[in-house]
């Protein structure tokens, strides 16, 4: 990664200030904010004297929050106020929201008044909002305008660059009617009127959406921006689609760790930063949890126990019961979670979910049943067995125990998580590991009865 | 999802013809094309009449695949070469490469030679590359002209509105010199030379690169799209933003069924368009495989079987302790992984990762420790065991191994994947089934090897 990082160090490191300057002003913002995130503070400060303040805000818009927080104790309050009004509106407001209080108060006395209301307004909203992720820079045009007059407009609004590929069409009161590429205002004529070209039938997003739906939303449509509408239908900001990539992967993450029996964390710490005391928080309810539900196993072996130390081989054949059946339910499980999630089934469906989910099982139990009655049938060392029982007849019932645990964990591992979404929640907390230890329980359930039930015949 | 479907439901169902011209035209094509995908492939036929065909062509760009081919087969062949030329230059390409061959030959002499030329060379690329998922819509310039030829060129070229928003300054050849946002060109006064705004500096993707790794250039420098080179640094085409959303979903979708041991599919059917046998398919290797390592564990418990005979209650707590190691190994794992797939950390530092899990592993083992001590020190029902040994030194000794089993399982949950990955593969491949079942056998090492050390005592 990083097309530019090694020219940027030999840059960094060897130019004079003309071509650092150059590289500043030139070089992609993601390369130039990530070298110096891991630069000293003080050579940041330079770095950025060197360039307008509008470019220091788009590049320091990408730097890490410790960079960021570190400009912002050394510098002088005025310069860093410069630098803060050209930062991104949506990295400003989440910079903004994390400060301490009395840091917020400090800073906002130095601002612009029309961007002091802006960096209130955004960090109102909470984070996993549409409003929390939205920004506010985008131009907006009116119906009456003509093209060229719009396109005049759109120069005077000036928003960033990546942000003027929708303009968006409102009315005197901000509320939105449309929506317009700027591919159609090129291609028009100067003088057609705006009206005649916007698209009415727009997508958009609710200030209260939940992120994740906005994401969807972009990825559906296909959309470089979707405009976000209060409850007055107000134009408020916009999502763009690099938000919804983000939020997209930060999803997925959790999904995988949720399923995994590991509570997300908010902070966008990456793994060798987040201490391990904190790593342990997020993981320790979970197997705290299951091993205390793991000793309910023992409860069901010790009620058997007769029948185990009649039969010791079936001591042998345990683990890898428990095990068979914990893989058939997480792998049932992760691709019914993984369809809800991708919105490809409705869990109205649930159960012609059930119904295929015990089709595959049992074309899996088929394969399984018959390689542990070979297995006991023709490679089983000599055992203490009870004379009346023969070793096929011990195959045969391990065998049959072992198909009706990979079919029940199948069922179990796709019914749990549609349950957990039927009751409102999400389904990826019917963790992997949940679901293990459920089927544990009932493995063990089902194992012993059939081997009780046989020794009794 | 879909802000409009019930109201196209019912213009479909109830409108007149107008009506549902006006709703081709003007809806999101994502809510028409589902619409369209489930009706009768007749009357899309005769709805696809009412519009022009370059209309139709974005359409059906964004239908399915089975309507697109029932298209193919039902349409007058002029009339669909005329729609499918006016496709997204990247899902024509796609259609095309997955028809049949006498079919491919047979559509080929009703296409324009321009466009005959671009469907072939575009198929020709391998799926998983950049190549395989570029567009040829883009607009490009030359760097003698003025911000007013620009334009005009960039009307002449007319690419999909989706694509306009940079433009791709190019030499005679096609050797790609820069890229200029249409914000830029916009911006400037229309004598400015186009040589003094394009930037030089670009990120690009060579046509052979892997699709993952454009998604997360693209990701990375919040692109809109990226320019794809071929080896003589020609611009062979584009890739948008979109792309990199549905390569992401996909990456994330497939790392989480390798994890659970599910062969990931090329195929984009969706969970019930899938057979219950290719479900089946996709599992049966690690299942089987699993099962048949998990009969080591019986080899372990059988070695070990005068210990478990001597003392019974060993048994109750075996599913407990191979249950806990497994949800330490997978939760390791799943954290290692993600933090690979989201370059968060570099295999190289494997030697801090593998500390600071097993720091992890040690906070998670004396709390799982101090539970089954007193478990079975204050809560164990009357066991025969032993006169020698005492209820607390076997809660002691069955504490002391569960402890040891989730630092060694966390351990190997997170080198495994560490190890696939520094050996080439895919750290995802060190499935969480495959780790539950390692650690399963050298916990039950681990149980047997203290619990026997202490007897003999």
């Amino acid at each position: 990664m990083g097309q530019f990082r090694n020219q940027i160090d030999e840059i960094f490191l060897n130019g004079d200030s003309d071509s650092i300057k150059e590289a500043l002003l030139e070089h992609p913002t993601a390369d130039i904010a990530d070298f110096l995130s891991k630069s000293e503070v003080r050579d940041v400060i330079e770095y950025l004297s060197l360039i307008p303040h509008s470019e220091s805000g788009r590049i320091v818009s990408e730097i890490n929050r410790d960079t960021q927080n570190e400009l912002f104790e050394r510098m002088d309050r005025f310069q860093f106020a410069f630098i803060f009004e050209n930062m991104y509106s949506d990295e400003r407001a989440d910079f903004f929201q994390e400060l301490e209080k009395e840091n917020q108060i400090e800073l906002l006395p130095y601002l612009e008044k029309s961007i002091r209301e802006d960096v209130i307004v955004l960090s109102a909203y909470p984070p996993e909002t549409a409003g929390g992720i939205m920004s506010t820079d985008f131009a907006t045009i009116q119906e009456k305008m003509t093209v060229k007059e719009a396109l005049n407009k759109i120069k005077k609004d000036n928003p960033s660059s990546k942000m003027i590929y929708y303009i968006y069409v409102v009315d005197d009161r901000m509320i939105m009617k449309g929506i317009i590429t700027i591919k159609d205002l090129i291609m028009a004529e100067s003088n057609d009127s705006v009206s005649e070209l916007y698209q009415e039938n727009f997508i958009y997003a609710d200030v209260n959406e939940d992120r994740e739906d906005v994401a969807l939303k972009i990825e559906r449509y296909d959309l470089v921006a979707i405009p976000v509408l209060n409850s007055l239908k107000q134009l408020a900001g916009i999502v763009g689609h690099e938000e919804a990539i983000d939020v997209i992967q930060a999803e997925a993450t959790e999904d995988m760790e949720k399923f995994m029996g590991i509570t997300p964390s908010d902070d966008e710490e990456t793994y060798l930063e987040t201490s391990s005391f904190q790593h342990f928080r997020r993981r320790v309810a979970w197997i705290v949890v299951l091993a205390a539900v793991g000793l309910i196993s023992g409860i069901i072996i010790q009620k058997f126990q007769n029948v185990l130390e009649q039969l010791i081989i079936l001591a042998l054949y345990m683990p890898m019961m428990t095990a068979t059946g914990g893989n058939s339910g997480s792998q049932a499980a992760t691709v019914v979670i993984r369809a809800l999630a991708l919105g490809e089934v409705e869990d109205s469906k649930w159960l012609k979910i059930i119904f295929k989910e015990a089709q595959v099982a049992c074309l899996l139990s088929v394969c399984v049943g018959l390689l542990v009655f070979l297995k006991i049938n023709f490679f089983s060392a000599a055992h203490n067995i009870p004379h009346n029982i023969s070793i096929t007849t011990i195959g045969a019932l391990i065998a049959a125990a072992m198909a009706a645990q990979v079919i029940s964990s199948a069922i179990i591992g796709a019914g749990l998580p549609l349950l957990v979404r039927r009751l409102g929640g999400d389904p990826a907390i019917a963790a992997s590991p949940a679901i293990a230890t459920v089927v544990d329980i009932t493995g063990l359930l089902i194992y012993f009865t059939i081997a009780s039930l046989s020794l009794s015949l």
